[in-house]
């Protein structure tokens, strides 16, 4: 997990950001926001920084936001309970992300991956500024990086259960960030 | 169907109102602004505005406009196709909105209904204000009234079919705007 100070900037910056964008937050939604490190401890890296509105079994939105340069990196949703897997659309509130999804590769793209490059496959660019979006169908392989300025993303979808994520890079822990 | 001189002025509050709230939408968007007069041609008090993100047999998300004092009129989602009938979250982005609901009813409400009161059943006041959210249950009858300065609320649902909206006014015509 990665140091409670990392973590402070990490949300500090993120609320920030979500400020900026215009977004409010109650200061109980702000305490509560969700820092995910993926079990790598180092956020300026890999990471994202999540605020879930409402979690039901048929709808789910949040904010997510990424820091500049910031990774989430590659997963999927895969078919679950016999639904087709989580499908989501992201769009894009303020800042910038490159979004890559499979697909035909994109020839000169924007960003690299980050460390461990071989656990990123997906490489069909989507750069996403405030207005746009995108739909990710289920069980695609998808990450995503913040721009220069971070990103701010509303992601609307169906319902979301984490723990049936799969990441590419088995060393990812989805749940780090949650005390048993 | 309202004037064109009054449906381009509430497009254009409407369009002002959601750019204070930060939010960002495309001149496409812009252009495709829904614009909803219930069949009454009296938007400045009924009526609402719409921008719907997405829509899919799973899962939907909008922004919804109320003018300063314009009443969406009092409707449900009933099941449909095996499904128990739209669900809905309401997120306040900025003003305010008078959202009443199915429930114990509010001794002194902020606001009456507009004419044709007898259409009006649902009492319980649930004042929004940003960052406040309220989800309504499937099948619930619900109205709601922008606040003095008008609201910006973000709705987040399952999948939307507007033509299985049940008024609980016999006169509404929910597709008033639309050219068959």
């Amino acid at each position: 997990m990665a140091t409670n100070a990392s973590r402070e900037e990490a949300g500090r910056h993120a609320l920030e950001l979500i400020e900026e964008a215009g977004i409010v937050l109650t200061d109980e939604e702000k305490a509560g926001l969700e820092i995910v490190d993926f079990g790598f401890d180092d956020l300026v890296r890999v990471g994202t920084q999540i605020h879930t509105y409402v979690n039901t079994d048929r709808y789910c939105a949040k904010e997510l936001v990424q820091l500049p340069g910031q990774t989430c990196p590659e997963h999927r949703h895969p078919p679950f309970d016999g639904t087709p897997g989580k499908r989501e659309t992201f769009r894009c509130r303020a800042g910038k992300v490159y979004l890559y999804v499979e697909g035909e590769e994109t020839e000169e793209p924007a960003v690299s991956p980050p460390e461990r490059e071989e656990h990123y496959t997906a490489g069909h660019e989507v750069a996403l500024e405030p207005g746009e979006q995108y739909t990710i169908p289920p069980d695609t392989n998808h990450w995503f990086r913040g721009g220069p300025e971070g990103a701010v993303i509303s992601e609307f979808s169906s319902r979301s259960v984490d723990e049936k994520d799969v990441f590419t890079d088995p060393a990812v822990d989805r749940l780090s960030n949650i005390d048993y």
